[in-house]
């Protein structure tokens, strides 16, 4: 064997490591936490025979030189844990490193010679030599300690009880995990990524609105300014992110009227979504909504009372977008010359220019797309709600994304793609913070269990964060459409509780708005997106109220913060879902009843799984219904829940198992 | 974005590759297939948008130059499939490559707008401009073709349906899967390895024997010569493999007697895996069995009746053995100097010195080992069973099987690692064609069932071939101690069907011998691992010809000769226990139902998979028991089924779902 072949097998490493999780597509993609959030590395580390093994995760913030060890600790089934907290934004990476422990065997073996009544005098000395091989790794101090203590095992003046306590020793346990013998120190070859984003990009809660429909005078168009006068509104209700779609120049081209008809009246502002004219593109401003500096002003005003400012990246344009005279290349090119506008079909999109992403100038067609980003980003916006990613290169995300958080570490992007599953996990892999999902068609208690056991399981559950919207401006889900108020409530419900990210469209979703297009289609009557709409926000009939109530349970309740540890619970009536979130730090459990039956009241008796609540089968314990103040005195896992849609279709219990104070105590005996 | 940046990014590729299957652990080890079987490969595979997308299964023989491309084809999901076979011994690896397929999104999109009325001259053009293209790619006489193809689209004196026809054309997408646009291919970066090995290494039969126990003579000990007159019996049994514990000269240093007592007589013969004396190690002979001569003519005489010898790898020695002399630096020295014998605290075994893999020797120690199984392989041995390899580190045992394979690709190792399953997994993915299990302590229907769909699934399935022992000179497993002679039967019926590859331990097994050395211990009472024994091969209760029958059945199924496509099916007694295998070519099924419990007649109702047996409900099928001869003719899933132990605990049913002949068919009419 020459020095060559000798050095790649390194044969004197005998520990070996295996499955390490959580692991995206063998370490091609990385897994997501927020800052604050732990990761819990798991590996099988073994080797032959019968010696022990000791192993560590290694981590650190990519970048950084000095790497931080967290010793492992066994689980059975040579599968090992350990875990640690991400506490900066920006990619971490972490990896595993295990050898076999000479000493950690040697200790073992001893206590069983040592029962069986065996000399031990080869062993001590045995000991003292380990001792002794690890001096020569150790620091100065610790070098010290363990001749001394090398010195000891051997001295047969001293009781041999005496000495096998002395081999327990558990500083040198701790100078051994500090000093492994790098010859023996097996590596994995796999460096697995952890992309750490701010706590926004976990727990979030978004309200939807067009600005030109936010005029305070009916037949008037909405501005930055009434955009402003609206947030106080929106923040009352509890949300901390305002969402806008396209605030640029709308194409004239093929523009559409009201309701999606295929002409537009001169008067009909077209869809935002159709993006560009004369007056620019996707830097500019439409100028019926403001100025650069209204803009500002709106995201200044905005950060005052703890909303921020999230805006759509919509990468298409319409057939007057300065992009299309500046730079054909960047757009496909029919045999007759014309550029190929967007099809599905049979359908055509006429207003619509998508991108050529495979002509040979796409190198500056990136690059142009990522300076819409980081144009806005200067402008102080950090949030994007990317419209159908889907349709664009994953490759051009995943390195536009990258790029972005390299100057903008605290950018979040929300994936707008609805289609195919493994698409979206694709995308939300290559780096979206957030993704909208099919919570909007997921109904009945089956569906509703199946897809959030996927989404908050591994691997999914460990790179994409689901944001669940009730509504959006293209989907009028039927449930709302014919389940009247109580449809409105159980939804907004289950998504502010079963989402630690969730939005609403409004003020369509808190005035109940419930007309489609036409029979059979999920599109709004009248919707905003052809014209400009006036709602009448004191309606009497408003959710705005309950919305602001939900959004004060979650914000009062880390459990609801986190899509990690949700649980169902059997509840023995299919019209009633239940389940658990616990926060991570305090174990602080919160359940949730949620009447799925829009129209009638409907009971049933809960059978929960009080072990994964924490709470003690012998003890009573206090469930408090943050939404209606109502404390009940439960005990043992079958308790009785009734809901009635007409007043709240939802429970969102805390659940006390001991008292907190004198007064919750009276309360509730 | 520079020249570089450029290149890495591929910004023009679009399609994605995602979990390729089969593979194990990333493609750090590569699957298992025996020559004539397939390699079924799936991805996802998909891309943004609406476009088509196109994939093949790239595969080759490593080390040649051309590729051989299977086009894949979809499954729902965007998920893929192709197969492969492969026909020859040795390493072959496997890829996925796709692409977006233009030609086909155009004619997909041809179509619909043809059945919408759309007018199609645009259209017509665009194809023709694909098919030059194309041809631009293609070989001469293909581009011809395409030129013609691309001038005939747009021939407006044609009819409309006849170009709509005309774009469908098989030759054009046969030419387009030759020629995708280079600049647009996925490569997955994942290429994945295929460890083809001979027939054998799937289906095998083994016997195994003790050299010294075959002689004729009571009082004798047995020789090479003993052994070549034992072979007719073995072959007649039905057996392929012989396997012989080591061969080699015993030490005398703490020597064992008779049933592990811990010193021998003068005449005690030693434990063969006690390797190592004066007359030689590894690569000598016991002087006792013969000389080499003797032993070339054993292979020679066993491979005449169809029998193939396996030789026992035991890397360890006795203190005897001239290594500890010639290389005291490939053992461990304790602090007194001597030589660290093997221990499993508290207990000693000072009859073996493990070999110390730590020492800086390593690299020599290595080389030797494997210089000792391509010396046995010189003298015509191909197959090695290996004592415990679990003890060795797992990097020797990939480096040396890999060296011997290289050398002789027929070569096939059988670990015997009874110990922990992940420990076991890895030796199975580093090499191992076959592996030992737990099958001796799996008895239950229920510990049947699980274990065995575990082993029978991937990925398990695909690196790991269990070799089923229901005995062997270390287990006599508690069940074959008082389950008497239904017991014997049931668990070597259990064997052969379950296990393409079984082996017994005899004539220990056919003769029933269940006594163990003392109550709780799996250890034979008078083991032959430390005396000689004499066997009356006569006994009218031998299972001799129950086993004889129960190989012909193995041989005449070719379902039973692989461990793909196993399958339990109901039976509504927890004593019976009924699975099912097809062959892969035929597909023709073989049931098997074996009585669980050694006492007692039991029986049940079947409630038959038909569909997986690829049966049809409607009609009736001839269940035709191989080792009764008998047939019955069934109906439907439910099926009444009676076994006892005293005639035979099993069914093993070719299941005929149609009449092969006129004789079949008067049979059961």
């Amino acid at each position: 064997m020459n020095a060559r072949a000798k050095d790649k097998l390194q044969g004197r490493v005998r520990a070996v490591i295996e499955a390490i999780t959580p692991q995206i597509d063998c370490g091609r993609f990385p897994v997501k936490r927020a800052v604050g959030e732990t990761v819990t590395v798991e590996a099988d580390v073994f080797t032959d025979g019968h010696d022990s093994v000791a192993c560590m995760v290694k981590h650190r913030p990519v970048g950084e030189g000095a790497w931080h060890h967290v010793p492992m600790k066994p689980l059975g089934n040579d599968r090992w844990r350990a875990e640690f907290r991400v506490t900066s934004q920006g990619r971490h990476e972490f990896t595993v490193v295990g050898w076999v422990d000479h000493l950690e065997t040697w200790r073992r073996d001893l206590l069983k010679r040592h029962g069986a009544g065996q000399d031990l005098a080869a062993d001590f000395a045995v000991g003292a030599q380990l001792g002794r091989e690890l001096a020569g790794r150790a620091v100065r101090l610790e070098a010290q300690r363990l001749e001394e203590w090398a010195a000891a095992l051997i001295d047969n003046a001293s009781d041999v009880d005496e000495r096998v306590m002395l081999a327990q020793s558990e500083v040198v346990s701790e100078i051994a995990m500090r000093h492994p013998d790098p010859a023996l120190v097996c590596e994995s070859p796999l460096v697995l990524g952890v992309e750490v984003e701010r706590e926004r990009a976990r727990y979030s809660t978004w309200y939807e609105l067009f600005p030109r429909s936010t005029s305070r005078s009916p037949g008037g168009r909405g501005t930055f300014a009434d955009v402003i006068a609206r947030l106080p509104y929106v923040a009352e209700m509890g949300f901390d992110v305002l969402y806008l779609p396209p605030i640029h120049p709308i194409g004239q081209a093929y523009r559409k009227g009201p309701n999606n008809r295929p002409t537009a009246g001169d008067d009909d502002p077209g869809s935002p979504w159709a993006i560009g004219a004369k007056e620019g593109g996707h830097k500019a401003i439409h100028p019926e909504l403001g100025t650069l500096e209204d803009f500002k002003k709106l995201v200044a005003s905005a950060n005052e009372l703890g909303l921020e400012l999230a805006l759509d990246i919509a990468f298409q344009t319409s057939a007057d977008h300065p992009y299309v005279r500046e730079h054909p290349e960047w757009f496909k090119k029919r045999p007759d010359g014309t550029i190929q506008y967007a099809e599905n079909p049979p359908k055509k999109y006429q207003d619509i220019y998508p991108f050529w992403f495979e002509g040979d100038e796409w190198p500056a067609l990136w690059e142009e797309l990522v300076s819409v980003v980081e144009y806005w980003a200067e402008q102080g916006v950090r949030i994007f709600r990317v419209d159908n990613p889907h349709t664009k290169p994953f490759g051009m995300w995943e390195w536009l994304i990258a790029r972005v958080k390299r100057r903008y570490p605290d950018a979040i992007f929300l994936a707008e793609a609805f289609t195919r599953p493994k698409v979206m996990y694709r995308l939300a892999k290559l780096g979206f913070s957030q993704s909208y999902n099919y919570f909007p068609w997921r109904n009945s208690k089956h569906e509703l269990m199946e897809y959030f056991r996927e989404l908050t399981s591994p691997p999914v559950s460990d790179f994409l964060r689901a944001n669940l919207w009730p509504n959006t401006p293209d989907i009028l889900p039927e449930f709302l459409q014919y389940g009247g108020r109580g449809a409105f409530m159980s939804r907004i419900a289950l998504a502010a509780t079963l989402g630690a990210s969730y939005g609403i469209y409004g003020p369509a979703f808190e005035l109940l708005e419930h007309k489609a297009r036409e029979p059979g289609s999920e599109e709004y009557l009248d919707s905003e997106k052809y014209q400009v709409r006036h709602w009448d926000l004191d309606r009497p009939d408003t959710l705005r109220d309950y919305i602001a109530r939900l959004n004060r349970v979650r914000r009062a309740n880390p459990a609801l913060q986190t899509d990690r540890g949700l649980r169902f619970h059997r509840i023995e009536n299919d019209a009633l879902i239940a389940y658990s979130k616990r926060a991570p730090g305090t174990g602080e459990a919160v359940l949730c009843v949620v009447n799925l039956d829009p129209h009638n009241a409907q009971s049933g008796w809960l059978d929960l799984d009080l072990e994964a609540l924490g709470l003690d089968a012998e003890q009573p314990f206090q469930a408090h219904d943050q939404l209606s103040d109502a404390r009940y005195l439960w005990r043992g896992p079958r308790n009785y829940v009734s809901l009635d849609p007409r007043h709240s279709p939802a429970h969102v219990f805390r659940l006390r198992g001991k008292v907190r104070s004198e007064h919750d105590f009276d309360y509730f005996l």
